[in-house]
């Protein structure tokens, strides 16, 4: 497998020793890591090895971009059944390289274990680049709040596979292979954005999570969120409102955020809504056309 | 768990983000991950979940010591049962914390999903404080060995583990949560050394990842190897030789290193054998005593 993963210009020392060196050119290092559990996660008769691998790596190099930072290096633990076929663990890492290659990472170790449940572990880091990181807690009243990146377009098609097709491509490939805006998270950075987030449990959901973290409500408008041709085709013949998934569905890793004025909304950042004062007994309320949204994000546990 | 969890001085923002910011002093940051499977690397029945804890924290914090560097966070991966006790998870949160203590370093991110089968990631940062990295490659024909830490110890303790035994205490104990000489690695890299490994595999082995990455041969003496009296009582209990487990047996997380003469060794560490230049056709060879060794190290799908 490792000769199969890229090298990255911040790879100091790869695979192979005990651990890898990786540059952090100001002094800190931003690090996430995420499980992926067989079945639960991710689904070997929906998803090819290879689409595994892109999705397992973006959802943590999103994370990355949600903190304002470029990624630098994964680092990969697979826990696998010794009957797992070697052209899953290759393509499996060829998507990992794939999509390594959007943000030129590299991959810089891993560790492969036996395991009657083929389990995947990824660690990201990236690099600030001088800047603060923008963190979920620094939303303030009068902010507009952003978002960069597909929204509903996973969910969509989840609901397409659930129902057993295999199609439409476009939404289907969007659930198996989430394309996040890497770049939108420096872009925001840079642009003095006061908080950022991973789209990851549902718009409304991480939304609530910088409501609750920033002390602030957040009012956003349906009008505002513009449904994809594609999602909507999907939404119809399926017998479901669409804005349940672009308000609900996760999995995109599109980025959400606010902004101290709409001024300096960067391009490729799209306003819907606004942060509000806290009122009493409401905190880290998210309402949508002025009201509580029902549906719900990824409980885990659910 | 996160309120369990220790804050390190390298902690900038830990967890409760999208990803977490550690300071990385000298502008590189040193990184290693493992997996660890219930029933595989650890056993319920065995080990107490603040063992466990312990343990997956000590393999990942050697490693970084085995680069020659002073780890400064982790990350935790808990892939749980949904019927896993509270109490497992907040004893194996103290554990890691209280090996974490060992070294000043913090947890600063982690992920929880839901598995059928209990599954740990571990992933662990270091700062080389401005040293190079020493790696499995820079050992010289010429060069003196050394390891420091214990052998035998934990092999010592899984032998009477796996015979039904619950003592002697000391062993068994060393087998649940490895005592890892983590400053023996900094101190290593300033002495000079040339090559380290953390001895996860068995000495010989790992000796053998040396031998092999540096293209050399690697003689040790079973004279200069010290077997503790507490391992030798109880190889004499179960009717086997101690040196099987001195020489075999992984798990203590010792170091073992090169350095360019016996005169830098640092305080800590003890020469155990030579290096030599590689003949033909005898690539990565470690020899105990003028031959090689038959007995192996850990193969994780043997």
């Amino acid at each position: 497998m490792t000769a199969r993963l890229p090298v990255g210009p911040a790879t100091l020392v790869g695979p192979g020793d005990d651990a890898a060196v990786v540059s952090a050119g100001d002094g800190r290092v931003v690090a996430t890591t995420d499980l992926l559990v067989d079945g639960q996660h991710f689904r070997r008769d929906w998803s090819t090895p290879y689409d595994v691998g892109r999705k397992a790596a973006a959802q943590n190099l999103a994370d990355v971009a949600a903190m304002g930072a470029v990624p630098t290096a994964l680092l990969i633990g697979l826990a696998t059944p010794p009957d797992l076929p070697a052209f899953w663990a290759e393509r499996f890492a060829d998507g990992l390289s794939d999509e390594c290659a959007v943000v030129e990472c590299g991959v810089v170790g891993g560790d492969v274990v036996r395991s009657e449940l083929l389990v995947i572990s990824v660690t990201a880091l990236g690099d600030l680049q001088g800047r603060a990181p923008v963190l979920r807690s620094g939303a303030r009243a009068g902010d507009v709040v952003a978002v960069a990146g597909r929204l509903g377009w996973s969910a969509a098609g989840l609901a397409a596979l659930r129902k057993g097709f295999r199609t439409p491509r476009a939404v289907v490939d969007a659930h198996r292979r989430p394309q996040p805006p890497y770049a939108a998270g420096p872009v925001a950075a840079k642009a003095g954005a006061t908080a950022l987030i991973d789209v990851s449990d549902g718009l409304v959901a991480d939304l609530g999570h910088i409501a609750k973290a920033s002390g602030v409500v957040i009012s956003i408008a349906r009008a505002s969120l513009a449904v994809s041709d594609r999602v909507a085709e999907v939404a119809s013949a399926l017998g479901v409102d669409p804005l349940d998934w672009v308000l609900g569905g996760g999995e995109d890793h599109a980025l959400a955020g606010c902004f101290p004025s709409s001024d300096v909304v960067p391009q490729g950042w799209r306003v819907i809504g606004e942060v509000g004062e806290i009122g009493e007994d409401d905190g880290g309320r998210v309402l949508v056309d002025g009201r509580a949204y029902a549906g719900g994000g990824f409980d885990h546990f659910g």
